[in-house]
Formats: C-alpha cells, sequence, structure tokens
C-alpha cells in the first residue's frame, strides 16, 4: 500500500509514517514544517520505501501532486494550538478547515480509496453525557479549534456520501509520549527545569483530562482503518479513565525529584474554550479488539521521561 | 436598532428587510446578486433607512465596512444550491464556510452586540429521532451544502465562547412563499406550463418534508431574537407536519388546473445527499410563543399563487 500522511514530520504523523515503513508500506509524508521537526524525520529519510515532501496544504498544486496515485491518506496536519484560537482566528480556518478541503480534493482528484482525519474529542464541547460516546447529543462548539474539526468531520462524511471515499474520523483526546512537543507535560517540564521551587497551574487544577499513548494511538487508528466497514466510520480514542491536572503533576515532580509550590490561576478551566472534564466513550474502538497498553499515569511518566532525554525539542521548538 | 442583512436582496433576506424597515428599524442590506434580485428590493429603496451594499462577502474590506458601527447582524446569504453541490465543491466551502468567518470577523471588528445565521435542518443528515429535536444524536453529514452550514454553526458558537458576541441559529426546513425562487414547487411550475400532460419527479415522490411559509420563518426569527437568553441561540424552524411530495404534487396540479401522467426517476431520495425524511421537532420555538399561521398545505398553494402571478421570475432566474 502506498500512504500519504499530512503532517508526517509532526508528533502523530512521524510516528504513524515509521509503524507504516515498519510494515513494508510505501509511504509519502507531506508537511510544511511549521510544528514538524526534522528529527522525527531522520530515521524514515534512511527508508528507501519513504518520500519526503516539503509543503503547505494551502499549496494545491503539491498536494495533488504528492496525493496522485497514493492508495490512502491520513491526514494529520492541524493547526493544534487549541489555547490561543482567539488570538489569531483565521489560523484555525485556513490550516484546518480549508487544508482539509484541499485534502478531501486531492484524495478525490488523486484517486485514493480512503482517508483518515485526526479531529478531538474536543468536538463534544462541554459534554451532557460523561463518559462521551460518539453519538452524544449534537453539541455546542466552545473553541475555534474544535469548530475547524467539526467543519473538517462534516466534509470528511459528505464526500463518502457524494464521492464514494471511505473515511475514517478518529476523535482524539490528548495524546503523549515520545515526540510529544506541546501540552501540559511539556509546559511543566520547561517550568520546573527553570524553577523547581514553584508551579503556576492554570486553572483550579481539578480540570479531568484523559490521555492515550501515542503507541496505543498509532494501534487504534491503524485496527480502526482494517476493521471498520461504513461509510463514515467515527471512533472516539482515549483510555477509560481520565486523571485531575494535580494527580499529572503529582508523577511529573515525582520523575524530576522536585517539590514545586503549587499555585493556581483559579477558575474551572485553564482558557477560554477549555473544557474542564474530557472523558471519552471507547467501547466502540474497543469492540474491535483494539485496548490500550498504557494508563494515564505510564503515559506521563513516559513521556517526562522522554523529554529528559531529548530536552533538545525546546531549542528547537521553544 | 441598526441592522445588518446579508443575502438581503434574496428570498429570506429581502423579506426580512421589509419586514425590519416596517418596524421603523434601520437596515443596510448587502448582497452580491449573484441570486438576489432588484425587483426584491424596489420597495426597500423608497425607504430613507435603508441602504443597499452591493458587494461579496470574500470582500473582506466591503464587508466590514458596511458592518462597522451596527447593532445586529442576520447572515442569511449562503449557496443554497443543496442538490449540485458535487459538481462544484468549492462553493460551499467559499461561499458558506469562508464567508460566514468573513460575516464574524466583521460582527467582532465592527461591534455587533448578535449575529443570526440561517443554517439548516440538513444538518441532522439522515436523522434517527423523528421529528428531530435541537439536541438530536451527534449526526453525520450528508451533503457538502449541510457540512458547509455546520461549519458556519461551530464558528459562531466559538466566537461566542471566545468573544461574547451573543448567536442564534436557525435551522429551517424549507422555506417558500413570495419571492421563491427555487425549489420543487418553482421547478413544478415552470415544467408543467411548459407541458401540461406529464411531470418527471425525481426519486419515488414518497419523499417525506416540511416546509415553512416565509412569513412564519421571519416571525419566528425576530421571536427568537427578541426572548432567547443563551450564548448561543439554537433553534429549529418549521411546522409541526409534513408532507409527501405526491401530495404538493396535488395541490400544484389543482391550482393549475392541469393533471398530467406522473413518472418517477425511482429511489428513495431525490438526489445524492437528499435526507428522504425532513421533520423538525418544533417545540423549542414555540415555547417561546410562536406558532406559524401557514399549513404545509396553505404555503404550496400560496407559493404557486405567487409564482402565478410573478412569472417575471423564471426570466430573470432561470
Amino acid at each position: 500500500m502506498h500512504y500519504l500522511v499530512t503532517g508526517g514530520a509532526g508528533f502523530i504523523g512521524s510516528s504513524l509514517v515509521d509503524r507504516l515503513l515498519s510494515l513494508g508500506h510505501k509511504v509519502t509524508a507531506f508537511d510544511n514544517f511549521s510544528t514538524g521537526l526534522e528529527r522525527f524525520v531522520e530515521n524514515a529519510r534512511k527508508n528507501p520505501n519513504y518520500t519526503l515532501v516539503k509543503g503547505d496544504l494551502l499549496d494545491e498544486g503539491a498536494l495533488q501532486a504528492a496525493a496522485k496515485g497514493v492508495d490512502f491518506i491520513f491526514h494529520l496536519a492541524a493547526n493544534a494550538d487549541v489555547r490561543f484560537g482567539t488570538e489569531h482566528p483565521r489560523k484555525d480556518l485556513e490550516q484546518n478547515t480549508i487544508a482539509t478541503f484541499n485534502v478531501l480534493e486531492a484524495a478525490r482528484l488523486g484517486g485514493a480509496k480512503g482517508l483518515a482525519f485526526s479531529s478531538t474529542g474536543s468536538v463534544y464541547g462541554e459534554a451532557t453525557v460523561i463518559p462521551t460516546p460518539e453519538d452524544a447529543p449534537f453539541p455546542i462548539q466552545t473553541s475555534l479549534y474544535a469548530a475547524s474539526k467539526l467543519a473538517g468531520e462534516g466534509m470528511l462524511a459528505a464526500y463518502s456520501e457524494g464521492f464514494g471515499l471511505k473515511t475514517y474520523i478518529f476523535r482524539f483526546v490528548s495524546i503523549l509520549g515520545p515526540r510529544y512537543t506541546h501540552g501540559h507535560v511539556y509546559d511543566f517540564y520547561r517550568k520546573l527545569s527553570a524553577d523547581p521551587s514553584q508551579l503556576t497551574v492554570l486553572g483550579d487544577g481539578k480540570q479531568r483530562k484523559s490521555y492515550l499513548h501515542i503507541d496505543d494511538c498509532i494501534s487504534a487508528m491503524l485496527t480502526v482503518v482494517e476493521k471498520a466497514e461504513d461509510k463514515v466510520n467515527i471512533f472516539n480514542l482515549g483510555t477509560d479513565e481520565y486523571c485531575e491536572i494535580v494527580n499529572s503533576i503529582g508523577w511529573i515532580c515525582e520523575e524530576m525529584g522536585v517539590s514545586p509550590t503549587l499555585s493556581y490561576t483559579g477558575g474551572d478551566r485553564g482558557w477560554i474554550g477549555d473544557n474542564p472534564f474530557i472523558y471519552l466513550d471507547t467501547k466502540k474502538v474497543r469492540a474491535l479488539g483494539w485496548k490500550p497498553q498504557f494508563t494515564i499515569e505510564q503515559g506521563v511518566r513516559n513521556t517526562l521521561n522522554w523529554l529528559k532525554a531529548n530536552d533538545w525539542v525546546y531549542a528547537e521548538r521553544g
């Protein structure tokens, strides 16, 4: 099989590329390196089945050339900057909604049979049913990021109906693990490295979140693409547990051997549009035989240890 | 109050403009006249409270100038060509999704307090709960048109959360009545005028649809904007009944005094992405005190009589 992976030099994309190459597939990675990193594609570059295209998804010509003749597309490129959406509202529209449209057009014109898309558990807004199943009540969006992912989901489904493309939509919780370069573990490790005596936490620290390890995430995506048989396949990906941010801080401090004084900015959420409780129902993906290998605690600890061994990422990513 | 009405020269927009002017408000209509008609704004032009701006929503400068200082925006402009979405997939993205983003930015920059948006009952896809309430299970999109309206809804809600704009989302059934210039009554009247002996019907004629008269639609919108108090206000607008297409054909033939032989293209839907059964639960809007004055039958007959008296629209709209 020949796969195209957009965002193929990023955290999730480069990990997926390595997995697909290890399974003997041909892979084209497409990335504009806005957040992707050269070091993440170093190993892939040594593989003759690998092609790297440096390009932007808003450049339709480059994208369509890269997509021509591929069998399947994983569209993982995105502006994943959930928190600062209101500072640059057009970014989610361009890099997520319009970019996803361009990928769909490239899939249609290039003859791909299927397309998988990284959506987000944030499309459930402030969910009224928890754990939240895929057919939860029609939600109200709370962030430009989630709204742009919802827009992408809708276009994928319409392309399935209109053009026969088989589509796969993954509503992720937060993903962590090796190559993780943004999020609370990343931020807290940097802050505690600079000053182990104190840490300021957004909100009240009681926000409840779920995290999935990258290895489990990739196994789940590949399981769904192999086994799910609907025209439009929508799957929550997460663990069957959640933690409070303060729990995670405890594990991070333990791994670092630090005991900071914690202070809180207050309120029940970290930022405008932050959802104080994200916990997805994952029965649907488990019914396909997948289950995670990492608990949230193991995932946080594994992430921290990767950051400790790879703190060059802070120099490159800031 | 100073209102901006996008699509202000179209079917719904021009009818709303006339109502707002009759209530003594100041109104700016913004329209690119792609489907709007000069004759629909003739009366408004005589009113000193009326300003007409000929412009396109993709022209951000013109839009922001028109929106500057208005109190409230009704964003009704759209590509409403549901049926032919797959022939020009980019049209829904540009004229609905991107245009709606531009209107939101214009609202934010221009200081509007609120924004109302014409979405569609088609966002429920092939609904599993009928009549379909606003909090129906998270739907799967079936047309590029509905997907682009869903994208608009999501952005409106995110702007409410991020920027404090009060938003109103109307999920319409099909609207008909005076100034109606596309849809099955429009098409059938034209075909039967040309050849009263026979009529070809898309699908099996058993598609069940709901229709709302334009006067009732406008009263409903104004009731919601006046009375609904949430940050994001989502309302189905429709009648508490549905008809089969064959029923509607019967009323049309009766009004025209014709008895065509009917033939059917077959299948349970009119086109790819057509939903064979649209029937919305309207308890929420009724709870605000609104109720429709027209039954579906009265609406269809009223529309047909308007078309008979105004068949110049066929020359102008085709």
